[in-house]
């Protein structure tokens, strides 16, 4: 296959990243009516925005990380720190998505849950509340001897030992591919939720005379390119993720002590 | 990693994919009024079915055909037929698909290509053409050494032949990651374009009092859980064709001389 640089794809990567945003941002303040916090039309703005920016930007953001060649090097920690930021990060973001619709659908008495959309974008957000729940952080309490100087980020193994108290250094090692499965399988569910609530929101908003949907108006066309961009970005991401000359070499790493030796191989 | 066996994961999935079939079939016969070839909606029905048949399930098995065990040993060849059997029934489906649609909607005045769904839609079907039209199999006019008693797959090569008639063999060999790139990126977006028609498809038919879809009458429940399968079943087929221990070791491969030596570790 072809050498192609990490970096400079990476940085592609973030470009592309931030017009997605800036495509959904823009939809919504300029076709849309903007946002506000008032439970009106304006509040439901918020929940494309969040979910693009968080369970797409932020999310492919996180499960990057460990692709950075920095990150091949030096102490692990550090990374899996910024990796667990990120992706809490984007939860945040679409945990208020979610109130977002779940807001605007009650002050306008429209049940919630029963577009498969809905179905689709809550069993997505379920899924990657699983993920970061059980994160396969570290979570001995005896310091790793080859980084001994780094804070142990108890916040980020916090949810594992919480959720998995029981759990011995190999269960958790093992779980470690499962993870990362899921972390594609969740940016696919993602891109899939997106692309049927662009669709929907737009046969909901566009049924009047001269811009009904099928006439192809101006914001049909943007939020059609918005799609197909939400869709670019992830499958280069998903990419980016599954291609093996751009995964760190677990053998290099100095917190290899984190799993036992014979289950190294099956660590990221 | 769990040393899971194939086959049986194969059997579920074979299993997982003739319920997808018939659920798209029960809705259009049961819900939407079953099938015809005059231009009706019941014309239209066609469109689902050959969809989810050819774009998901039959281009499923025919990405997955490397991985059965029988296909790691013996000549690669026959498989290599199956392989292109499969896909090519996969197109053909997917082609009658549209006609379905096209035909529908030029019946009743409407609009082709204006939603997300459609632009999505026949932008994986494109992409499917190119891979099916580029489809990188052998065409060295000389027959190879270790399997001069089988067939040459000349209605496979073809395509190849026809749209690459200057490419060298390394050429080719470097193609085929991206081929299996573009096979995966394929069925996630064959997988999104479902989620969107069946979401669109509700939308439209479901506006009645009693029937809305926001009520969720039986038939939103049966077509949501529709959906859902579609993305159970994608998503375990992604996972095996991920899955590097049920991947063809190459280097036993007895038609190796396809390739030049040195490209070895490009091919499948």
């Amino acid at each position: 296959m072809l050498d192609l640089p990490f970096l400079p794809f990476c940085i592609l990567l973030g470009c592309l990243g931030i017009v997605c945003v800036a495509f959904v941002t823009a939809w919504c303040q300029h076709w849309r009516g903007g946002f506000a916090l008032d439970g009106s039309a304006q509040m439901f703005n918020w929940h494309p925005v969040l979910m693009v920016t968080g369970m797409v930007v932020l999310y492919s953001a996180a499960a990057l990380v460990y692709r950075l060649p920095p990150a091949w090097s030096g102490p692990k920690l550090p990374w899996k720190v910024l990796h667990g930021a990120l992706a809490l990060a984007a939860f945040a973001l679409a945990v208020l998505g979610l109130v977002a619709v779940f807001r605007f659908h009650n002050d306008h008495g429209t049940p919630n849950m029963y577009s498969l959309h809905s179905w689709l974008g809550l069993a997505t957000v379920l899924l990657f509340s699983c993920q970061v729940g059980a994160a396969p952080a570290p979570h001995a309490p005896a310091p790793c001897a080859p980084c001994p100087h780094l804070p142990f980020p108890q916040w980020l193994g916090g949810f594992s030992a919480f959720l998995l108290p029981w759990a011995p250094a190999w269960l958790r090692a093992l779980y470690k591919p499962v993870h990362i499965f899921f972390g594609s399988t969740i940016l696919m569910l993602s891109m899939a939720s997106c692309v049927s609530g662009i669709n929907e929101k737009l046969f909901f908003s566009l049924k009047n005379g001269t811009t009904e949907y099928k006439r192809l108006p101006a914001e049909a066309v943007f939020a059609n390119m918005l799609g197909l961009l939400i869709l670019l970005f992830g499958v280069l991401v998903l990419g980016a993720l599954a291609r093996p000359s751009w995964k760190r070499p677990d053998a290099d790493s100095p917190d290899a002590c984190q799993v036992p030796a014979p289950l190294q191989g099956h660590a990221r």
